[in-house]
């Protein structure tokens, strides 16, 4: 079965979304081109091709997915290490596709390298969208010197829309930082709407700065910044064989210190500025949450470890019960205290803290005698929610991030695929 | 807040109930009665006592969650050992309830106790229904007498509604089986929709024999009994604070061998009858979940042990992105495969093989070239659903249980509780 082209659908805009686009600045070394390669959709943008100047570090972390696809397999081998490209489509996720999945790799590699003129690994390949058939790669083959020809500095929101899959709205963020008296910027695009779309899956984060920092010393910032972004969200507990963060560095932003380590004091307001620009993504991806009403925050503490911390977060931003009550507006803390009991983690049920906004609801193993549900339940009611919850062993916290669990998102994910 | 009393509402019967609750022959030594004591419903029975006799044996497996109820932590610490008693009760856990919940189940344990005339550690105790909300237990100790008054051999089908919460059917089942030369019977009942029902929790099971079995034996037959069954099902991933099996064997039946060792010969068609007793159960809570219009059996293979196969069919089985496909009746193995490879567990993408129901679909990495969807996808139109996979890199074999997930689950689950 080969899926049927489809047409761009109008789906409605999240509820959650930012109130525009970022202006995004130039990146000294960076240009990005998007066009209609067809390998899907009809009518919208499939293709991003981004050159980067020479000199360029990679970075980057992917999917844990023992069944990760070709393309993730292919940039996985490739980091951290330099860069000179990035092809990127929308439509088909070329994953669970054998041996003719790998050699559509090469050949979007090949078809790359000789547009940008570079050698094949300093291309990186990411695709997105339906799972298991064959990616028409000759389309991918014919539009790439076209796009390489339009290639600009500036179109940053062509470039969120060309990744695009079921997104309502684009992805971007943007900031900048001192490294000694120079500036740098720092810009990223994403796309994600579930952990996995309706078969057209997976999130993507492209991040690009005009620093100059070493392959192995990005490494370690993408790691430690994914770590608490990238991996500190859940949509639905899906993880997608294609989920891929990567993370350049021309190097032809303003001339700053030398950087041979991610310890540097020197970085610390980059660090700060990634991290920032990672956590937005990594939120708008919630906020993009396919059905999504609420977004939710969930801060853990009190745990055994940071990694105790967000396995209670996980567990309870993962449950059903828990994001359908927040679905109906309902604060039912008792589905967070059996979320908690059922991470595996230490907790003393007894010194068990819950608070929901600035209500504290639980404690000492029971719920408050002063409690009054009312101000609570009119708290539910607002688009961003809090939980906060301290299960009373140790100090270790953890902040993660999810949305509600809707009606909507069954209508999503039970619509047969063509 | 307290929670309001509720009347029973009409909830549709699951349209995968079985045809009829199933005639339950009379267990030697054990009597069971019911009674309203008002704990939450009205007009309903809510409150179980069963009567076993001197010398019965008694085994459990319980919820391996942290914040375990009062009355999981006493049940607990009496296994393996001898009963003379249990008092289940619907519409309030009596989990998260701190000192007075400890203090509730003491007092329920004293006042059965005493109806009953036997010692308190005698005497089991299993509470579901809302979390964190006190138990009013004087309303317990007012009935206890009464029910214990009409206590009959026969009324099982009137036990099975004493422990329902949000259940659409009555749930039992029986076998029998011989052990030597006599023949003893097994009857189960139990209660569960959705690993947590809107606040009202848990699965419960209570199996009851006639066999003569010590209690140490018991215990290893319970659990590697649960093991293939109630360990074995998922309706929404979420575990109970109070989830409880017990099985007791009262010895009042037939005359049979002494058993000494759950490995012994002898045991083995009693073993295969409670299997079937137990799974029998387990999938009848499945049955029951929470807006399910699907029972889904994943057999899992080729694992590198049966561990792993549990962890890759659970896997399988609690993604809702796999659980709206079948929803949908779309044959979507990609979804499968994305499943496959978040577990965690060793896979061999190149080696994986996939089938539904009677249709091999993908094999060697990639679906299979003389893959035809249109009766794959007529298949999936069947109440019951069938996925085989395979993952290419051992023996390990486990199968799992589930239902698919539907608009009524969020329906059913973000309702404002009171």
């Amino acid at each position: 079965m080969t899926a049927p082209a489809t047409t761009a659908k109008a789906i409605a805009r999240s509820p959650l979304a930012p109130a525009s686009f970022p202006n995004m600045p130039v990146i000294a070394g960076v240009r990005v081109g998007t066009g209609q390669a067809g390998i899907r959709y009809r009518g919208r943008s499939d293709t991003l091709v981004v050159e980067l100047a020479k000199g360029t570090s990679a970075a980057g972390v992917f999917t844990l997915s023992k069944t990760a696809s070709a393309p993730v397999l292919w940039c996985k081998a490739l980091v951290p290490g330099t860069a000179r490209g990035l092809v990127a489509n929308a439509g088909n996720s070329n994953a669970f596709t054998g041996a003719a999945g790998v050699e559509a790799v090469h050949r979007t590699v090949r078809a790359a390298a000789a547009a940008l003129g570079c050698k094949d690994d300093e291309l990186f390949i990411a695709s997105t969208g339906v799972i298991g058939q064959p990616l028409p790669v000759d389309k991918l083959e014919a539009i790439i010197p076209l796009v390489v020809e339009s290639l600009s500095e500036t179109a940053w929101d062509a470039a969120a829309d060309a990744i695009r899959t079921t997104d309502t709205f684009l992805k971007g963020a943007t900031a900048t930082a001192s490294i000694g008296k120079a500036t740098v910027s720092i810009n990223g695009i994403a796309k994600g709407s579930g952990m996995i779309a309706p078969d057209l899956g997976t999130m993507f984060a492209f991040v690009f700065t005009d620093a100059r920092i070493p392959a192995p010393v990005l490494q370690r910032l993408v790691k430690a910044s994914a770590s608490r972004s990238f991996n500190a969200i859940t949509v639905d507990s899906d993880t997608s064989t294609s989920d891929t963060v990567l993370l350049f560095a021309t190097g032809k932003g303003a001339r700053h210190p030398v950087i041979n380590s991610a310890a540097d004091p020197k970085l610390a307001e980059f660090r700060e500025a990634l991290d920032a620009v990672m956590l937005d993504l990594a939120q708008q991806i919630v906020r993009d949450g396919e059905g999504a009403t609420k977004f939710v925050t969930v801060n853990v503490s009190g745990a055994r470890n940071a990694e105790a911390a967000r396995k209670i977060g996980l567990s309870i931003a993962n449950s059903p019960l828990v994001k359908t009550a927040v679905a109906g507006e309902d604060p039912n803390w008792g589905r967070i205290v059996a979320a908690v009991g059922k991470s595996g983690e230490e907790a003393d049920r007894d010194r068990l803290t819950i608070a929901i906004g600035p209500y504290p609801v639980a404690e000492h193993g029971g719920v408050r005698a002063d409690y009054v549900e009312a101000p609570v339940a009119a708290y539910m009611k607002n688009r961003e929610i809090e939980f906060h919850v301290d299960v009373g062993v140790g100090r270790g916290k953890f902040t993660v991030y999810t949305c509600d669990l809707t009606n909507e998102y069954i209508r999503i994910n039970a619509a047969y695929r063509s």
